[in-house]
């Protein structure tokens, strides 16, 4: 899997769209977009909502995802679970449209700053975010330990949305 | 280096703390926190700053920083690039506190809510967020971009605070 990952990202990857990587002090003070792919292609990426800051989800970008990102100013990222290019939203209609995308020191993950389409939903579970539970600090029991919800009720019905299309979570 | 990660983190695992992952039920709606660790052994975290709902930075955990983090309220992660369990704020006292700890749908990555100690800063550069530059959102010119800073200077000196200490950014 992870090898088909890799030759597919490299199939699609656009080198000119961004800086080679030539020093630390290029790569952490410098204006040059030097975005760091890792074995697989590659890059993590936080998406937080604009208007509340809750961060949504977490996923991944190759290449090709990371700059129709900037092109669009629509989130892409790269599907790990379906091992494709995502616009998020293409099914549900629940889209991200990207008010500011910021890189981190080391520019090897992706901070997105989103207004959602519709619902403002962005989890396939049916919630607003992806993190809808919480484990509590401070438990020295170690463990197990019994997780906490933050949402009431889903925002939409996933068989409605996705119908039987394959769950991404993978065990 | 990723097996020598491996080796290291299935030597501290502690696996009765977590939950096997049985099915996705389980997994997406239910109470049992069941985290996915990668290859390496690692699950992705993001890190916000509790106040200000800042991104501050994303890092990585091993089971051992997982649970350290859970019982003592204070982050730990997985140094990708000194190899070794790390307490934020071990050198520069600039610690985390976590006031809370989320899971995502599938439990692949973790969000922490912090305050930081003394200047609030949590980035190795010496800026506050690790987040300090943004890309350009609606460039169609297929690139380079030119990066874009959003704080004006560091909180601190990294020589004074880190001294000869390896930088942890690598190319």
């Amino acid at each position: 899997m992870a090898l088909i990952n890799r030759l597919n990202n490299m199939g699609t990857k656009r080198s000119s769209a961004f800086a080679a990587r030539l020093s630390v002090e290029q790569v952490e003070e410098g204006q040059d977009f030097a975005p760091k792919f890792d074995v697989d292609g590659l890059i993590a990426c936080v998406t937080t909502d604009a208007d509340t800051s809750d961060v949504l989800m977490v996923g991944y970008m190759n290449a090709e995802a990371l700059q129709r990102t900037i092109e669009t100013g629509e989130a892409h990222y790269w599907s790990r679970s379906r091992q494709c290019l995502w616009l998020k939203g293409a099914t549900s209609g629940l889209t991200q449209a990207v008010v500011e995308l910021r890189i981190d020191d080391d520019q090897d993950a992706v901070w997105l700053r989103v207004n959602v389409a519709g619902s403002g939903a962005s989890c396939h579970v049916g919630y607003r975010s992806c993190f809808y539970r919480s484990v509590p600090v401070g438990d020295t029991s170690g463990g197990p330990y019994a997780l906490v919800y933050h949402e009431d009720s889903k925002t939409f019905d996933p068989i409605q949305v996705y119908g039987d299309a394959p769950n991404p979570t993978q065990l």
